[in-house]
């Protein structure tokens, strides 16, 4: 029995080590020096290379190295029988409460002025947007964003959450998946931190812009594909929104010639909202592969039906 | 009897009408424009012209327009039988609280090196510092320091206030005048809201930033004078410390010229940590001016002695 890791574009040899620090008995390959495809029992999988995991006829389960499975569910090279679970570290949670936070007061402050105004010794107060004055939606009310959404509120924010099923929060307004119109009415600071399904790719775009409280303000820390990138450059110029925070983007590195790069209504971060630490991700996979080789019950698993 | 609103840089006219729209029968007047200097018996200051109290017989109370009082103190044409006091607006602590919050997470995050990176398209994700390996000390504990201190370690930092007496605030470690090496020597980002006294000007020198623990950070939001701005300069250049984000400045506005401008390890914002609403300034000045008409105690007095 062997663990895999796979990635095509992160080096996964930290989190071999930090596996191997646990216990030195495991059997940890990284591909694709995978010796023996037969002993493969347990994947963790990042970005992985295309059908890869048809080959690895014991494989039983394939973890997410994040939150994120959607890099999971659309691999059709992954069995039907094959488990998919995910990590959900907790300081993963902590760190995106963190950066949407940071997020959230920037916009606030003007802080991406100040930082042009900077460069050209331009002394120049703005007044800011006041705490009282704006309602932060969070779209998505899974282990992630429900802490978001009360760390927001512990804050001093006006909050607001909208999930597929109706979420009871304190201090936290909630409404239920038919009721996304009345939730983009009252939002002016939307934060998306969906999981990607097929329901949720390009929920961003124009006509979900239009329906929000102005002054509109959009940060995405869930997955470049929830953003229909032409409209919110469309709704920037247009005035329906005043500035985006994006932390993720559809094509990862951003592209030079991307023409986010040059805006000075979005403010662009290298997806690093919330980072996995080697350390934190071992002790979670580790306990999932014990599980798999007791035949327990997987923590976070992933359900194929609902996609996340 | 009425009340003189004073200031060379600031435009008064919403105090005065914030004032008038609580009480329409108040006599307000603006410096320079004063029909009566005898009638003047409560005046709101703010970097107020040199040498103008004495002209002000029955002068009873001045107040300064926000937290600091420092350019009351230091005017010696307000007799000594005049009452100081200041104002301490409860949005003032909420947005200064908001203000070091998001300082404090923009250092951690790297935010001022992903801004540059922006303007060339440079996709560098960076190793953020964990908020468990770092320590913030808030120097100066009153209304406002205490506040801040409080509301960072609701956001899960660990956090160490130094005050002139010690104070014990829940999940804030506490230090004394007299503690001040071992308070900076445990701490990584130092927060100035100290008020300016004899004893606290050029307090920020580079005696106290080698004192500091590595990584080292200063976030000043109290006034420029406690800050000795070349050692500031100095310290980033030997590495003493990696970061510095100010909001105040010896001269402001920070003059063009200003080295301080184009250092990459400086974020300046133009004093906009925490702005006083006139309207909520208007209600704490006129509760102050009846308790004098009424000769009730005073709030938020001055003290000459302690220089707070």
């Amino acid at each position: 029995m062997s663990i895999m890791l796979i990635s095509r574009t992160r080096n996964m040899e930290p989190y071999r080590d930090a596996l191997m620090d646990l216990d030195s008995n495991l059997d940890v390959e990284i591909w694709p020096d995978i010796k023996s495809r037969k002993r493969v029992s347990f994947a963790v999988a990042w970005k992985q290379p295309k059908n890869q995991f048809s080959q690895y006829p014991n494989l039983k389960v394939v973890s997410s190295l994040g939150a994120g499975a959607d890099h999971l569910l659309k691999d059709d090279s992954i069995p039907q029988h094959v488990a998919l679970t995910r990590v959900v570290a907790p300081t993963l949670s902590d760190q995106m409460c963190d950066f949407v936070t940071l997020s959230v007061l920037a916009i606030l402050r003007h802080i991406h002025d100040y930082n042009k105004q900077q460069v050209w010794a331009d002394w120049k107060p703005r007044v800011h947007y006041k705490k009282e004055d704006v309602m932060v939606g969070v779209m998505g009310l899974g282990n992630i964003g429900k802490k978001v959404a009360v760390r927001l509120a512990e804050n001093g924010f006006n909050v607001s959450g909208w999930s597929n099923s109706k979420k009871s929060i304190p201090n936290v307004v909630t409404y239920s998946k038919e009721q996304l119109d009345p939730f983009l009415a009252a939002t002016n600071i939307l934060v998306c931190l969906l999981p990607l399904t097929k329901e949720t790719t390009d929920i961003l775009s124009l006509s979900l812009f239009k329906k929000l409280s102005s002054p509109g303000f959009l940060i995405n820390v869930a997955r470049g594909e929830h953003l229909v990138e032409e409209d919110l450059i469309y709704a920037l110029d247009m005035g329906l929104l005043n500035h985006a925070a994006l932390d993720v983007f559809q094509k990862e590195p951003l592209p030079e010639s991307h023409p986010f790069w040059g805006r000075d209504a979005i403010t662009i971060t290298p997806h690093i909202a919330s980072v996995t630490e080697p350390e934190e991700v071992a002790d979670l996979i580790l306990e999932n592969y014990k599980r798999m080789l007791s035949s327990m019950e997987l923590l976070n698993r992933v359900d194929r039906y609902k996609g996340y």
